[in-house]
């Protein structure tokens, strides 16, 4: 079997070629794996049937079986997307500014793709069509290992998008599934410094935790939310209710949903029995603090676990605060430096909140729900960063560039 | 012995308190820390003293006795430098665009410190004043591991540091001193994820090494110079000759100077003759390949190991090249992505080489010794980045930033 190093061979050389490539060129290559892909529905659902099969007899069910599943239906909505990213404005090339030296030099800085991106993720398919797509139209070379589970998928799909990249005279080696799907070949990657040049880990927490802590290639850490929403004194209460409802509810189990309410004391009574009643009406179970168990009903006690717990599920943890400074305390404890919310109509409250909280995203009066590439107008998402290198929060086309000076001199030379 | 996570816990609160802090206040801080510099002279020199004694008695002489001296001079162009740094603009809070989205919600980037910088590094003093300097303009708190050769004089510049945030009402924690200097101590602060945001080493190859390939907190590397001029069949010979002189010989112990010279086969002959007639007047040994060798006398044959070496003495190799392509093929085979440049009239090769060489920095006809924070107009450095994540070439103070979105919102909730 092809080992890291091989494969990352065939990646540089396609990376060369895609960073001098243009932006219609790619734009072409993109639009035609669309087709393509809409032409091939059966064979790449015959494909995923294999995968569903074996995943069915290891007893894999639920809602890792859904992600598994491609359907003709999630098929074109892929397509879709890759039409969409073929759209956006390429990012390479760019020149951020370029200023005159009193020596006459020019300097400009170039925004240039990173080279080659390893992406190590899990059983979901759609991520092969999104990587594809994002590093393309970067000018990056992809380097995917997806799960075992997705074997058949991702073959499937990558020898699509190769057959696409040769007809329209790229090397195919500008994305390369990693066949080994043994932790192995992740560890390989991991050690691949100067074969790739990015790393991006997508999935669960497990996972993320083990690339960060283990690669010696520079990663872009996608993250874990414990998020919260805090309401104060000055609160819109009916705004929060409303708040809270959809940032925890309207989609649990995704990194930006809330998982935890901090409410000010003096409205602490008032507020919780309307917010409770809206949750509960939507099953979501309520662990709050002493106080919020004595002046709510059918709350369950918290343990000190639950303030740092991502629960991804139906259940929020609830507790009273007796200020602001405490709330922005308790975030900075157990928050993950994702997405914090105050709700207020306190102008100074509000802008010490957005001061104060260090997360990749802070909110005034709005729901957690919104950190997302797209609901940011970046057109596409690679991820949402929650480190503070290179690139925090949402990630669109940019966070896949590197940059590089270019210097136009006549003739200087150091003095 | 204070452990680093002792040290990490004082760190996070002055962070936290250097994040508030105004531009006004920071800067006073660093021009009251100039002015005890300078009044504290003598005791600076007397603690450096210690330093040197144990040094020779280790044997350590030349350039690194060198570089671990400080004199009243030395010490007072630290203080000049941080009077530079005091006065330059702060980037913290700076919004990066702020954007109306359809649902009315308004979202802006705004630039925040890291929080707190890990520096490694070893026996120079200066970068203790310079590490400070740029940490506390950026609001970010520093922990600092320096080598043991100059623990004296750290520990006494610290000293002073300190006591100028005492006395300015900043917690003294935004400046602290690893005084452990055992190999176990960059170890621990390489494990420290959660404690430091952001470490940096700054040394020789090896240093640099270890950290990038141990850390599991996010590293900028620093760089390693394998830096090429290719002389075009276009070029304008004098100034060839000129840039190559000046690259070469203006500062030779430093990683933006030049190491390798690639000519095009054309001119070589003429050419070579001039470059090394110039080359030898200021002792620079040539390690040439075969026709170089032929070409002109006193050139060493260069074995394959010279072509990836980084001399940092009066030491280049040279090639002759059959074109353009082949000098682009030879740096990216072994280069190190730190400065590169062509001479050339030529406008098409030169658009080629800016556009296709891979590096921090690439020149069209100027020496190589500009990549530098201060040459390129950021009035600092922190180092010269040659990886693509975060930053890359020489790093200003926004370098020593990262930023958060913030979102005003007005009761937005997610469909």
């Amino acid at each position: 079997m092809e080992t890291i190093h091989d494969i990352g061979k065939g990646a540089r050389r396609a990376a060369y070629f895609l960073a001098k490539a243009s932006s219609d060129e790619k734009k072409l290559v993109l639009l035609q794996a669309a087709s393509n892909l809409e032409e091939k529905i059966e064979e790449t659902v015959a494909a995923n049937r294999k995968d569903l099969e074996q995943a069915r007899k290891q007893g894999i069910g639920g809602a890792l079986l859904d992600r598994l599943r491609l359907d003709a239906e999630r098929i074109r909505s892929m397509a879709e997307g890759m039409r969409q990213v073929a759209g956006l404005h390429d990012p390479v090339g760019e020149i951020l500014g370029m200023t005159r030296r009193p020596n006459g030099l020019m300097i400009g800085k170039r925004r240039v793709p990173f080279g080659v991106v390893g992406i190590i993720y899990e059983a979901r398919p759609n991520v092969t069509a999104d990587a594809f797509a994002l590093c393309l139209k970067t000018g990056n070379a992809s380097i995917l290992r997806g799960g075992k589970e997705a074997f058949h998928s991702n073959k499937a799909l990558v020898d699509l998008f190769q057959g696409t990249l040769n007809s329209q005279g790229f090397p195919p080696e500008a994305i390369q599934l990693v066949k080994d799907t043994s932790r192995g070949s992740a560890v390989e990657m991991m050690k691949a410094r100067g074969i790739i040049d990015l790393l991006i880990p997508r999935g669960g927490a497990g996972l993320i935790r083990t690339v960060v802590e283990n690669s010696q290639v520079p990663v872009i850490e996608t993250g874990v939310g414990n998020c919260h929403i805090y309401v104060d004194r000055d609160a819109d209460r009916e705004m929060a209710v409303h708040i809270v409802v959809n940032a925890k509810t309207q989609r649990p189990g995704v990194c930006n949903a809330a998982e935890s309410l901090l409410v000010h004391r003096d409205i602490a009574a008032g507020f919780l029995h309307g917010v409770a009643k809206q949750l509960k009406r939507r099953n979501v179970e309520i662990r709050g603090d002493e106080t919020v168990c004595s002046l709510i009903g059918n709350a369950f006690p918290a343990n000190d676990e639950d303030w740092g717990r991502e629960y991804l599920d139906l259940i929020i943890s609830v507790k009273v605060v007796p200020d602001l400074d405490s709330a922005i305390e308790h975030i900075h404890r157990y928050g993950t430096g994702h997405s914090e919310t105050i709700v207020t109509n306190h102008y100074a409250s509000a802008q010490k909140f957005l001061e104060e909280v260090d997360a990749a995203a802070v909110y005034v009066n709005a729901s957690t729900r919104f950190t997302d590439g797209f609901e940011f107008g970046f057109g596409a998402e690679i991820g949402i960063s929650t480190q503070k290198l290179h690139a925090r929060g949402p990630m669109g086309l940019e966070a896949l560039t590197s940059a590089k000076y270019v210097i136009y001199g006549n003739g200087q030379v150091r003095e």
